[in-house]
């Protein structure tokens, strides 16, 4: 039970936000550009990176839905994404977004846990420093929203087809766009 | 010396913020709302759990700036600052504070550490919802914050009366605002 009375029939962040759209505004302007603004890395890049830090810090609807955004961005390959939360080492991506992949988990532990050769190694390997920005902001802000989750208890149902079903949404109409209607129904049932 | 390139003359995360003005302002409308907004909080309430979160995780520009405007926020009540970081059970603040300080400190260290009988000890002290789900967002977002400025190894200067000056003119004047001000010089100087 969520630890404060929430909108009935949404879950994980949605619930949250559509408690307080106020603060659900830029909560949700910053993973649009963050993760589908104009960007050298993918959106299935960023998505990974994002899923990544949520499974690093047990988030089960945040690395779930972003699992299935990121598979929805990288050809329906959720063998991938599967991949890359058990072993992102070995998986099937760039040596570049291994090296990013390292910084983002360094940040999920806190910040001063990067080092100067976590960031050498990712530039040695092509990355600019815009996509090292934007790493360690991805990796800090999902240690925001998964908190924000989890610390409110949201109700997060296991449910794979409605994370599928909403990962293809997302991906193809963008955050901004799918909260601007769950968010003004949730205003409306005031 | 940072990761990444910053501009010269900022420091903290406004030099992070300088960089990459397009995260820049959903996090400053972030801050803005959560610690500005209208709220049954205080605005120096909702500053000391921003800088009692950035103490715990040790991040030393986000504790001194926000501990400036909370100070500046309280009658410039510094030693009030100083005793909430140090051992808030026994500062001189209300009861109900103490309890979401207790709140804010579990979702530092992850939203799982969030209990029942945490929210319901607040709930009997007179914390609304409202004011629970604020506390906890408000924790969160110091997360990603600290984290934001410790990723990138941000310059952080020791100069009290620099963060005091700077403490006392967001308390006056607001996050965007001054926010407007040096993004805009920093663009400028593209």
């Amino acid at each position: 039970m969520p630890h404060i009375e929430l909108p009935d029939g949404l879950f994980g962040i949605r619930s949250a936000m559509a408690f307080r759209p106020e603060t659900a505004k830029p909560l949700n302007e910053l993973v649009e550009v963050l993760l589908r603004g104009p960007s050298s890395l993918t959106p299935g890049e960023r998505e990974l990176i994002a899923t990544y830090v949520s499974y690093l810090n047990d988030c089960y609807y945040c690395q779930t839905i972003h699992g299935a955004i990121a598979a929805a961005s990288l050809n329906d390959d959720e063998e991938l994404v599967k991949r890359v939360k058990a072993d992102f080492q070995h998986a099937d991506i760039s040596d570049k977004l291994k090296a990013l992949l390292l910084i983002a988990s360094k940040v999920q532990k806190g910040g001063k846990h990067v080092t100067a050769e976590d960031v050498e190694q990712a530039r040695s390997l092509g990355a600019t420093d815009v996509e090292i920005h934007d790493t360690v902001l991805i990796a800090a802000a999902f240690c925001m929203y998964n908190r924000y989750v989890d610390g409110l208890a949201t109700v997060q149902p296991h449910d794979d087809e409605m994370y599928r079903a909403r990962g293809k949404r997302v991906a193809r109409e963008g955050y901004v766009t799918v909260s601007t209607e769950y968010l003004a129904a949730a205003t409306a049932g005031r």
